[in-house]
């Protein structure tokens, strides 16, 4: 496969930055073929502004609408387009981040707010001119993966944690950005309370991390709901599906109607 | 009050900009004092490093330790100086953005990541040496309350809305940085499908933003539960706790034992 490993930290010297050269090592090992976006190391600009569409500064910036208007044009700012141009061939991206205040680093938030614009991630009638998403969209056929490393210990990010289930907090990247967009989402690689490792745990995660991505291309993907499925009438779920389960778990399918 | 109005949108003719005008000037007039930082117009740099922190490159960067060690030397850059020094001088703040990609624009996500760094924000034990946060913090007696634009309609946001709910969308920065840091969060001030608005539309907005801000002094926060309620053991939520309720709203107090 061709994978996009994008990446977000400022020292290739931390544990994200080995857990990076580990798993892609382990990638290029078994034959994959591997492209990276390391934001960081490339300077990327994360502020969307007029600049990032060619948008006329006199004329009031809608973002969405000057976005799509760009595309149509061939006018994105260049380093927009080298990003989609990688995820057009890409058949698996990774997002490997720490988490930072329960969510992506700025660098990588605002890479998806500069390079999945309308017209390009979204905002295109499907065949019958219906409104595409969750499930289909111009990621699909590819899978997606989160792989991040959190400070604090695993229990504090559980379903009855204090900090919300880790689940919930990356709801708005796995399910709002990467199933939206059509990505088949694979279960996230977590190492948690990284801030008290040694480089032995670091080891260990390591090797965790290859065998994981040992099977990137058969894992069993999170099964959000598609839009398609009849689960939904007009985007908002239908009384009878999972009447007893409340918040974002609702939005996954589950043989006992529990969550997960 | 002193009043800290944060925002960021790129065009200040857009109608976060119309908002965040009426909304200052209500203020104003209500004999408030509004201290602004607008992200957009000050070239915030949103992307942590060690430059943020004055750290020496040749030494590998921990982004917690780095922060910390440089806030006890005053080598904090100077740009975050100053946003924390307006923190300081806040009895409330108000976080104003559109919503993309379900969460905050990367500039205002960097705001975070850069000024609330371990040392200023938290990691600093209490009287008796244990860890201080979720109710309690640096922004203790504080208030804050977020702002924001969707393009979607609302019920796409509601409880069973393909979105997901926007109580949990919002839920990393509300639960996770606001209320974390001590803040009483006030319930947030939401317009929904403002890309199809009218100029009759935002001045209705502008109207009920400004009535929302008539009792901004006095407006019921949201019950967050407390760490030092007695309803977590060890940072879970104990057993007999709302045993019924699945999903970060668990994480709210409630009357009904039920969702809000």
């Amino acid at each position: 496969m061709n994978i996009l490993w994008i990446s977000a930290h400022p020292d290739a010297r931390s544990l994200n930055g080995f857990l990076t050269e580990k798993g892609q090592q382990y990638l290029r090992e078994a034959g994959h073929s591997v492209t990276t976006s390391d934001l960081y190391a490339m300077g990327w600009n994360p502020v969307v502004d007029a600049d990032s569409y060619g948008h006329d500064e006199a004329v009031r910036l809608h973002v969405a609408t000057a976005a799509k208007a760009a595309h149509l044009e061939d006018a994105v700012a260049a380093d927009i387009r080298t990003e989609q141009q990688k995820l057009d061939e890409a058949d698996a991206i990774i997002l490997q981040f720490p988490l930072w205040w329960f969510g992506m680093p700025a660098i990588l938030k605002g890479w998806f707010d500069r390079v999945w614009h309308q017209g390009y991630a979204y905002g295109n009638p499907g065949p019958n001119g219906e409104w595409v998403g969750y499930g289909d969209g111009f990621l699909a056929g590819k899978r997606a993966m989160v792989v991040a490393t959190l400070g604090g210990p695993e229990f504090m990010y559980g379903e009855r944690g204090i900090h919300g289930s880790v689940d919930d907090l990356l709801f708005p990247l796995q399910h709002g950005a990467l199933f939206y967009a059509g990505a088949e989402v694979l279960p996230p690689f977590l190492a948690f309370g990284v801030d008290r490792w040694t480089a032995d745990d670091a080891d260990l995660a390591a090797q965790q991390l290859q065998e994981r991505l040992q099977t990137i291309t058969t894992t069993q993907a999170i099964p959000f709901r598609t839009q398609s499925s009849g689960d939904y009438d007009k985007f908002v779920l239908r009384s009878e599906v999972a009447p007893e389960i409340s918040g974002l778990s609702v939005h996954r399918v589950s043989d006992t109607g529990g969550r997960r």
